[in-house]
């Protein structure tokens, strides 16, 4: 019998050079995460699929892959709907586990909890280029610290990562959720409108600011308040002066401490920063997920389209599980877009090691083997990459191949010394 | 709504201690097999239902995680049987994927190709101590070399990384299924019994050799036969000497170059080890699954029952997927087994790095901070773990804690120098 030889639709396998990189970033982010003192946690792929549709995850709860009841507990035949067939379902995030995992297991874990997570979800999205039904996530989440200085380690930490990977030309935007409220409230928008006029805010990377005004217009609300709205937007400076300028005009809409926080990040960070990356206040960021609740913050990548990390403040979701409501804070990194990142740009992997390879003639004598099976030992305990393979028929070929694969020491041994 | 604290039945949440011990491993394995000239690669950990269903993983089929169909390919009232609402499932090894892989990249690869696979597999089998259905794999493969080398590979890579480990008594057996075949040819069993016996004889290790001769017997086997078959195995040595017993008794049942490939298995592998582990021909071993068809290995472990890696040889699995066959071996490790008995053995790894934290008072001046930031900036460069976080109310509680988490520098923070 033939078996299908692609793998699952949207879902891609993962060749050799694509899987250094991979392997060398997932040890950048490790290591440059766990030097913040996070700590390496992990869940299960599958949660229950109650968990699973309870509203957390937006969107993404119709993008679930749902695992199948088994044995007894399975009757296809009498079946109606999904639930009575269902229990289970793949992870769309680590966010929801991650909530799941301190409630289950808060008493064992440090305080403030600062977890670090990388693994696969799924999501059953349209295929389209450069986006997968598989994909890696990496988020750290500082969980029971309510302290500005949560925002300052979740930045500072991902952006020293971005910079040990050789990223240069990226911006980290910030903005608050409240601000996001004061500004709809300050133009006379009310409270029950803003999810709405957010949606549309959000669009703003592809339609422009006069295409957030004709939208919200076309909406139905009122020209006057959007006039009003589009207009603080673009008076506002993308940077300290702007939030000071908000603490101004948003007095009466927002607790200026909020504002003030934001201030405490921009020194901060400026502060410690390279220069090399932009720190700027964006009042137009939304971010999609429902359950942020403060601080909000993005990178973007001079050239590309869209972010290559993002994160919040939600300080509720936690207190679904246990009842006892926790503060908390995350960043996400796309994990898939740096590498893609990383390859269309070539990307070599710094101090890799030297590669040396023994071919071996047919039939070759114990003697000649153990010999080079000596040394090889002692070559991979000084830190090479050595291995022993038959030689090939057409040999011309097999170096060529091994020199593409990057062994600079290909070696042919032969039972009589040449 | 209050939500599922619990993970799903029979899958853990991995607390940082452990994670810590894993990660640690997973680099460890990396680095080593990576040595010896092996190359990451990844498969989804969902795969097309057919491919799974197709006979290859013996009873492992029985216990997939089945992927519900979705949109409009699902119709889950009409449905009769399984087949009508599933499209894929979990993997549950990744020796399958493999193969699927290498059929549908096998000109983009290396030849021979020598993979590495670590990764998430899941069988719904029934949960038990020390057991989950979720469990990590690490599998290396050389597909591509018919020769001894990829045993001999095989077998040094695996027992150089378990010694790197810090494991000493551990013994490799080894064994090659037509010697096993040859050897119940020899005491009078046809060909179409085999399976059945080496069912009984796999059961060695619980039952003792006269449990397996009883079993024989009450199983319908002529005991004439069984008496000689038995007899066979007492006689055998656990070595090399064992082997030549084996080309002498078994010449008309066996092609002798099988025996003389496991000698040289024995020379060359006795040759580089280090006297700490210890190298046995084994009569008995017999590898469950059906598609081993030479060389076959395991390693066990002082003090724990079962084994802690095995493998062997399976040259006719690729052709299933491209018709073309294609030699193939593999090795795999039993990874949840070893990070269970590390920790079980109190484990510390070594030369992990020092941790040091910064305990903030409330209200911490900005220009208290930023010169704490550009502290942890060079100590993280000086490759230290480095936090700041705000100091709590039950100090003395706070710095028991951190001293538990391994905390050797705790620093108190104050707006006023104290």
């Amino acid at each position: 019998m033939s078996l299908i030889k692609q793998p699952i639709t949207g879902m891609k396998d993962i060749l050799p050079r694509e899987m250094e990189i991979r392997d060398y970033v997932m040890d950048v982010v490790k290591d440059t995460y766990k030097s913040f003192g996070f700590v390496s946690i992990d869940t299960p792929c599958m949660e229950h699929i109650e968990n699973l549709l309870s509203k957390q995850g937006g969107d993404n709860e119709k993008l679930i892959f749902k695992i199948l009841k088994r044995g007894e507990k399975l009757h296809v035949a009498e079946a109606i709907s999904e639930e009575d067939i269902v229990d289970g379902g793949l992870r769309y995030d680590l966010t929801l586990p991650l909530a799941r995992y301190y409630s289950n297991h808060q008493n064992e874990l440090p305080s403030p909890f600062k977890a670090l997570q990388m693994g696969y979800v799924w999501r059953a999205d349209r295929p389209q280029k450069g986006r997968f039904r598989q994909f890696m996530q990496c988020d750290i989440d500082i969980i029971g610290d309510g302290s500005n200085i949560a925002e300052i380690s979740l930045i500072v930490a991902t952006s020293s990562l971005l910079s040990r990977l050789g990223f240069k030309d990226f911006t980290v935007r910030v903005n608050d959720r409240r601000i996001l409220k004061a500004m709809a409230a300050y133009s006379g928008f009310s409270e029950d409108k803003m999810d709405e006029i957010f949606i549309i805010l959000d669009k703003m990377d592809k339609i422009g600011i006069d295409g957030v005004k004709e939208e919200l217009i076309a909406n139905g609300f009122e020209s006057e308040k959007v006039e009003k709205y589009i207009e603080l937007f673009s008076n506002l400076k993308p940077d300290a002066e702007g939030l000071e300028q908000c603490k101004e005009i948003l007095a009466d809409y927002i607790d200026t401490d909020i504002i003030d926080k934001l201030l405490q990040i921009f020194a901060m960070v400026g502060g410690t920063r390279d220069t090399s990356f932009a720190l700027t206040f964006d009042p137009t960021l939304v971010r999609g997920m429902g359950y942020y609740t403060g601080t909000i913050f993005e990178i973007g990548m001079e050239g590309y389209s869209g972010s290559v990390a993002g994160g919040g403040r939600y300080d509720e979701m936690i207190g679904k599980f246990t009842g006892n409501s926790a503060p908390a804070i995350g960043f996400s990194i796309g994990f898939e877009r740096i590498i893609m990142i990383l390859m269309e740009n070539g990307f070599k992997i710094p101090s890799s090691k030297e590669k040396k390879i023994y071919l071996t003639e047919k039939n070759i004598s114990n003697a000649k083997l153990a010999e080079i099976l000596a040394f090889t030992k002692v070559e991979r305990a000084n830190g090479r990459i050595v291995q022993i393979t038959p030689m090939k028929k057409n040999k011309k070929f097999q170096k060529e191949q091994l020199e593409a694969e990057g062994y600079t020491e290909i070696i042919e041994i032969y039972n009589d010394e040449q």
